[in-house]
């Protein structure tokens, strides 16, 4: 049989070399040339996959991106049934933030990358659809949240949601500043949530 | 008399000078050079005022945010006496948001800079310091606001204000990754703040 080349597991191994030089010298310091040499590949490589050093990075973030995503999903799927809305949104929110040196690197990644959005339309698409949709699940949970009883009525799942999201990304910008220790920011969110659910 | 230099004035014409290139071509191109060309002086006088590049963005984040405060004071200043804790609260808020393309190259700015920030102490210290300047002045508010009946007694001013201005950060980074116009932010505080303040 011909040898097949992984090619996901291929830039998979870039995405991580990549966070590698990150984590230990700095976003700056993520040229395809240092990632080639953290992976043990050629440069030529890196170029073979990617074709500028923002594809890199974009395929590095969704890499990521998709890590903490299973995350999420393995810490929800480990609930007792039927699952606490708010503990839900809980879980959502507080993976998303800056809380261990991978995802420092990573929110500090999407930061830089917002003020060089402007400039790359693909970029910006790919952080506003992240956005968008991680919106849309949180409006999504305060529906289920509104059914069960545990948050008014009233409120406008969308806006609240909206709120909601504006919360989380605003406290992790400053977790990067060093305003709040983790355990602070913890209970920062806590007593948001507090606020928008009635009582068990 | 001796003629006077009015330093202060000349730093000044900088600063707008590197904003009004901002605005036009992009926060990269205030390089000392473009600055200086649009400022109508030598890059030898930049220079003369500003070590580097760096101590003369940190100036101009200075110069606008005394502008924005100034804003900020006049418009609260105008408010019917007794003023309501609730449109004080929201104009400190507003005011920061990049509703206006000025606001948005600020915003954008600071973003940029949070990414350095890391490795720029001077950059990480007048960062920190202004979200924890503004942190105390909206418990201030809070706590005038119970005082006043308007907010409930039971929430803690500091935590509250924390989560606040969370909020209205993460709500300028969704206002720059055009997830909302304008009047949908405004909406999104609104109801934010709602859930805060008791009726008047």
């Amino acid at each position: 049989m011909p040898k097949q080349v992984d090619h996901r597991e291929r830039r998979g191994r870039i995405a991580e070399a990549l966070w590698t030089v990150a984590e230990r010298d700095g976003l700056a310091a993520a040229t395809v040339r240092q990632v080639a040499a953290e992976a043990g590949v050629s440069v030529g490589m890196v170029q073979h996959y990617f074709a500028t050093k923002d594809e890199m990075l974009l395929f590095a973030l969704q890499w990521v991106g998709e890590e903490f995503r299973g995350r999420i999903t393995a810490r929800v799927g480990a609930l007792p049934e039927p699952r606490d809305p708010y503990e839900v949104i809980r879980i959502v929110l507080v993976e998303r933030m800056p809380l261990d040196p991978r995802r420092r690197i990573y929110v500090l990644a999407l930061v830089a990358w917002l003020g060089r959005a402007v400039e790359n339309p693909e970029l910006a698409r790919y952080m506003l659809e992240g956005t968008r949709e991680l919106r849309d699940r949180l409006a999504d949970l305060l529906r289920t949240a509104q059914a069960a009883g545990r948050v008014a009525a009233r409120i406008d799942p969308l806006r609240t949601a909206d709120g909601l999201l504006a919360f989380a990304d605003g406290l992790s910008s400053h977790l990067l500043q060093n305003l709040h220790t983790p355990q602070e920011a913890e209970d920062v969110l806590r007593e948001y949530l507090a606020r928008l659910f009635e009582p068990a």
